[in-house]
């Protein structure tokens, strides 16, 4: 039996295993994609993201809970991109979940390799289609940090819970273009904190301002949460709910929200193929180092020595 | 007289003209760049990271101040990646750096803009390229955020300060791999807040631990700073001019540091490039929406439409 039919049949090493070799970039791993992907599209995916230090994975450890306890199966990404070089860590946090790696209906796993030029949200996107059609019912989706990265998983995501906590000051506004935009439901978490009401109440006024980009008609609520007491998780996952009830209630909206999706997916996966296939052939041939040394030793600028490798490697007039 | 010429000759107009045109990626800004890079290499590009509300910019505000009062021109980059949709946002904390607007020893500029598919890494270092054609001393580039984007930018950087606040509790644990290793220069801001000697211990523990990553041999320091009040932001220039004393003292060092930056210049370039190139030509020949309709219609899975888009575009044994 193939590795798709035994994933989709609920053999957590067969998905396991193509989760690694995703992370790892193996390419066959594209091959069992494909015989996946008509098992996916029913899983609901909500992204957590945010500052590191917010509480993100206290959140999520507290909502498998909740989820569970309403009978659903929950599959759980950590994505970790802030390692380049090492590989990753596991995170202190992470550990707590490890409770709920005896039950059954909770599936926990860390996407962390980048290869040398990005792949990390492809990698994810894939790896929520390996949880998708193994059939979990949620799909949470970590991040850390709140860069292009993370904006860019979270995309690929029904809901996005922005995690912020009371302090962080005049800066708030950094956050405000490109995390608003994804955000569709705020949660200020250690909400015991000092500044929570100026905290709530930029995020409010700037919400308010920004009417017009209200993702599909949907207005983002801020959320009050202390999650290492689980207060105000309950209330997350309603907010969840009624976001996932506002894209189904018109068909015109959730056909949107599935185009969006689907063409920020294709989009990702043309980028991270293209780039990974010339720079394997760049790397291989050679080429690379030597176009190196020519600008090294100012025999060539660096804007020249990249118009040479590009023009040798893209087929023009392919229209 | 053309541009390059122009702003090596001081032309502030020109500058500002060119850094825009890369900003909004217009094609002859290339050639303007080929021109002007046999007039760069001389400026010291210092890099500023950090989660938001760290106190970024009020401490870049303050260096340059003591910069300028040391005869040093100094060029700024505000990198803002965090708005994909709107084009950035002007952050409040910048207008303080106004002040030095009537400057001519000083020129800030901000990028903002990032294309549909990336772009911002290699926009940014054409625009050092530009500061250090027109003879700035030293180049500060701030980041927004502590994601890949911000350790790509930063990696152009000769020496990279990063900024934390106390206080940010286990979760430093999350900076660590990424950050840590692009770190020369460990800035704890607002040091008179609480959990200021729990932030340093970490830190230091962390540093003490990770010995064999030190770049170039150079243990990177933690310094205390409290940038609104002008404190430790001395020291900090103190630090960048030792570890430029550092990288300088041996020329293995030296060539190692400038091997390291150039590679990564050329690589980024060629990656944004070949993804700009191959997307221009997939939205113009409208081949992209044809893949993406057939996706959403489930004719084809988006691995085997991405397949099918790669071999059509790569020249294949090019080597």
């Amino acid at each position: 039996m193939g590795i798709a039919k035994r994933i989709v049949a609920g053999d957590l090493r067969a998905a396991a295993r193509l989760i690694r070799d995703i992370d790892d970039m193996v390419p066959e791993a594209r091959e069992a994609l494909k015989d996946l992907y008509p098992f996916t599209g029913k899983a609901y995916v909500v992204g957590i993201t945010g500052a590191p230090g917010v509480g993100k994975s206290t959140l999520v450890d507290q909502m498998i809970t909740h989820l569970r306890k309403a009978g659903k199966t929950v599959g759980v990404l950590a994505v970790d991109p802030t390692s380049p070089f090492s590989g990753g860590a596991i995170l202190g946090d992470r550990v707590r979940m490890q409770r709920h790696s005896m039950d059954e209906g909770v599936f926990i796993r860390s996407m962390a390799t980048r290869g040398a030029f990005g792949g990390l949200t492809q990698s994810t996107r894939s790896a929520i289609d390996v949880l998708d059609a193994m059939g979990k019912d949620y799909i949470l989706v970590e991040t850390v940090g709140v860069g292009q990265d993370e904006i860019d998983i979270v995309q690929s995501a029904d809901t996005t819970l922005i995690v912020l906590v009371p302090g962080m000051g005049d800066d708030i506004q950094a956050l405000k273009a490109g995390i608003l935009e994804v955000g569709d439901v705020f949660i200020v978490n250690k909400a015991d904190r000092e500044g929570v009401d100026r905290t709530v109440n930029d995020l409010r006024l700037m919400i308010e301002m920004d009417e017009k980009r209200y993702k599909n008609g949907w207005k983002p609520p801020i959320l009050l949460v202390q999650a290492v007491f689980d207060k105000g998780v309950k209330e997350t996952i309603d907010e969840i709910e009624k976001h996932a009830a506002h894209i189904k209630a018109s068909s015109e909206t959730r056909s949107k929200a599935r185009y969006e999706k689907v063409r920020n997916g294709l989009a990702e996966m043309i980028k991270d193929r293209i780039v990974h296939e010339v720079f394997s052939d760049l790397i291989e041939s050679g080429e690379f180092e030597t176009s190196l040394q020519l600008v090294l030793d100012k025999k060539i600028d660096p804007y020249t020595a990249c118009d040479t490798i590009i023009s040798k490697r893209l087929r023009q007039g392919s229209k």
